[in-house]
């Protein structure tokens, strides 16, 4: 499968190029940058750290797409709609792993994906979806009476709170649960708080250090506590995963998936 | 409902006492101690901590279980098949907690479960069940690159390891893949041990303290973890687990039943 | 030594009760409760679950302190000082575990503290005063790059945020840091946060089924984390700090003391 | 600094490059290789994924000793003796993270250190030693009820058990105590164990996936649990911790060291 990263230079850009070069039956067919990017005319390879690839960065992206059959893109809600469009146009797959897309942002994802392949998730590790997946059965097999509460902690530069796997995780109790989880959510404890509600989820949020991110949602009844929670170790477990749905899309309709529909959950 | 408690004057005697008191629709109608026992005699709920409940502690079984219509029992595997089969001739429901049964144990709890209803299991607590129940679902789901690891850890006088809950739920792990637990089991890692087996399920024991139970088990892959875990707080879990199968198995018809088909898991 | 437990009705006065009748060399000579309480003329053992202590509950603090060596107090800001000048007057040591304590009720407390000996502390446990102790040492240890962060887990009943003993912990991280807490503390996190800004310590606050006291401070820097827990497992352990500390101020002389003096730390 | 990585071709050889290249006042000035490695001849910078160095990889170390002052070394235990001739000879610093060295090891390692200066540690990095040191002041200050608990956690190539950071932690605890580690410790626990013994150091290992490093040592008493905890997010806190016990031996005396001499604990 020739395969095109976009947002190439950053750190996910990089991690997305080795993952190509690793992954069996793929070829890295093109790299994008923004205008005025240094790394235009320079290898993708040799800018992920690896042999040189045969494949120069650079910033039109319109004949890079037509030549290939899948796009990766963990970029910015602006670019990202950008990149729908042109991957609708030549019928390929576009795995979107960029977070903070607005309802409108979604709407235009999901006008292109009439004609192209869209997988798009919050959070593109095999565990952290197989996690969400338990979240939900168990919110939904656990009576009320357990309070649900959701820690997270990223990495010092990280600049929103909760994480989107937070809320991905949210969602998913939430809707094992019946609930709506923007009516039941509490993000904040300071203060007098007076005692929990009954049915709230509770998110709290650690930053610090370098960590990839961990999260762990328990399940806190009256005795005991079931806690489910997950580790990324490094970031090439969200670049393998972006390959793994491309993979998938691959022989697929047009149409708007996420990896509950890549993993088979 | 009315429940005897056999072993009225052990640690989970009293715990059972006090769960059935506590319990809407439960009353206790008997409570059993061996013989010489120092609290023949004495009232049950005072035994408990409780007000009198007007229960006298005996010796004497046969009236008892006569009179009643579930036992509940987390006393040696001796006692406990003796009691299967009074409970098989009362035609009443016999909750067992016990722990350390054999296999030829195992086959008179069978038989006598042709005229009780019996419910057995490692661990009563809604919580350590439905963890079982996940470990089982991801076993199944997760390729067998990711190592299943379960660690537990109890207060410094249990005197078996690993517990009969980390086995239970390496069980459920072993069933998940389709593999048979003996032959994959590793239960001691020291000195020099090679690297890991491909498809082993590791166990590791933990001893100190007053700690009720821990458990944990992780499925460690490339670049991420997931761990699922159950952490008890006090034992009154097991006795609340331990009525509500009594309660369940009630209605039921002649059988040997287990927590799963308690919990409609 | 002979001991006095106000709020003895209170899920810790009863602790109390019992932690005093089981603590060799104490007797338990007063039990204190408000007026138009329940338990008024009950037997002081009865009502914590115990034997009778021959014991009767009181609403007239007056005789019992002239008669007690010291006084365990887990109860309001606005009993406690007035607790304590009848401490100073009997020139009895004054255990005060109560929180919610202002600048105005510590002032009290140290008038007091010329005649009375005082021990106050926001948590009366072994284990989260050796805690702190650490915390104050790594703090200071470790270059600034490392990021503190602290998380607390209580049970769903607790009206108030980041807990007595989180603040207790931030504390110690910032006088190693050699900085005022107020400046740099970080307790709700939520929507467009930024980057952490260096130096900061943050607070993270669960709060879910019966937990009785989890804490957690996480030293996270370049690609390694160091974390440092305590994990109560019954309220017993708060009872037994507070007569450790009856016993270890009889002897002093009359002053403000608080955990870190008792255990020598 | 001049420094020389041995061993470079390695897993930590080519982190220890990165990590000298990336250090303030240090230069790489060799890269050592067994004789027939693939590695000779190539530039130690492109073998580390860096830019060329202008260093190539050669065999033969009396040269490159010679005009260096100072050797980075994780290797095996008969290349590290070798290697610390060398290094006395060459009167200069000897950083070995080498582990599996006999007590005959250490005698040379000792011999040499008479012209070397050598820094030798189970655990390059600061995280573990500040950890270290914790657990010998908690296990000194704690009563000896608090049951000692080590676990730890690698990935599943690694074939010995428990890890030397493992038993270093375990030795610290040992010597906080007061005992001698082979009297109280224990490695395995599987079928009849009887009671936990008073005064035992407890040792679990868990194997799997890519785990790093994560160790923790659980202090756990009646009523409530410590636990100390350390998370290796990547081998490059050994490299860094490697370099700066390179920078700190420069101006000592010839001695054998270790981390907390480097880290002045």
């Amino acid at each position: 499968m020739r395969l095109v990263v976009v947002g190439a230079d950053g750190r996910m850009g990089r991690m997305l190029i080795r993952a190509v070069a690793e992954s069996e039956g793929c070829t890295l067919s093109g790299a994008i940058e923004r205008e005025g990017s240094p790394a235009l005319g320079q290898d993708a390879g040799t800018l992920a750290g690896l042999q040189p690839l045969g494949v120069p960065v650079t910033d039109d992206p319109l004949p890079v797409f037509a030549a290939a059959e899948g796009v990766l893109d963990f970029t910015t809600p602006a670019a990202t709609t950008f990149f729908a469009e042109l991957a609708a146009q030549a019928r390929i797959v576009h795995v979107v792993g960029t977070t903070g897309l607005s309802e409108a942002d979604l709407g235009k994802l999901a006008a292109a994906a009439h004609h192209a392949r869209i997988v798009r998730s919050g959070n593109m590790s095999l565990g952290v979806n197989v996690l969400a997946d338990l979240v939900r059965k168990v919110a939904a097999a656990l009576d009320p009476s357990f309070d649900i509460e959701i820690v997270e902690m990223h990495h010092r530069m990280k600049v929103d709170a909760p994480s989107g796997t937070a809320l991905l995780l949210g969602e998913a109790a939430a809707e094992g649960r019946g609930v709506s989880l923007p009516e039941v959510r509490v993000s904040t404890r300071d203060g007098h708080t007076g005692a929990r509600r009954p049915g709230d989820i509770g998110f709290a949020t650690l930053r610090g250090g370098t960590v990839v991110g961990d999260h762990s949602v328990t399940f806190a009844g009256a005795g005991e506590r079931i806690t489910l929670s997950h580790h990324a170790e490094d970031r090439g477990i969200f670049a393998r995963g972006a390959v793994r749905a491309a993979q998938w899309a691959f022989p697929q309709a047009p149409g708007f998936y996420d990896m509950t529909d890549v993993l088979g959950l």
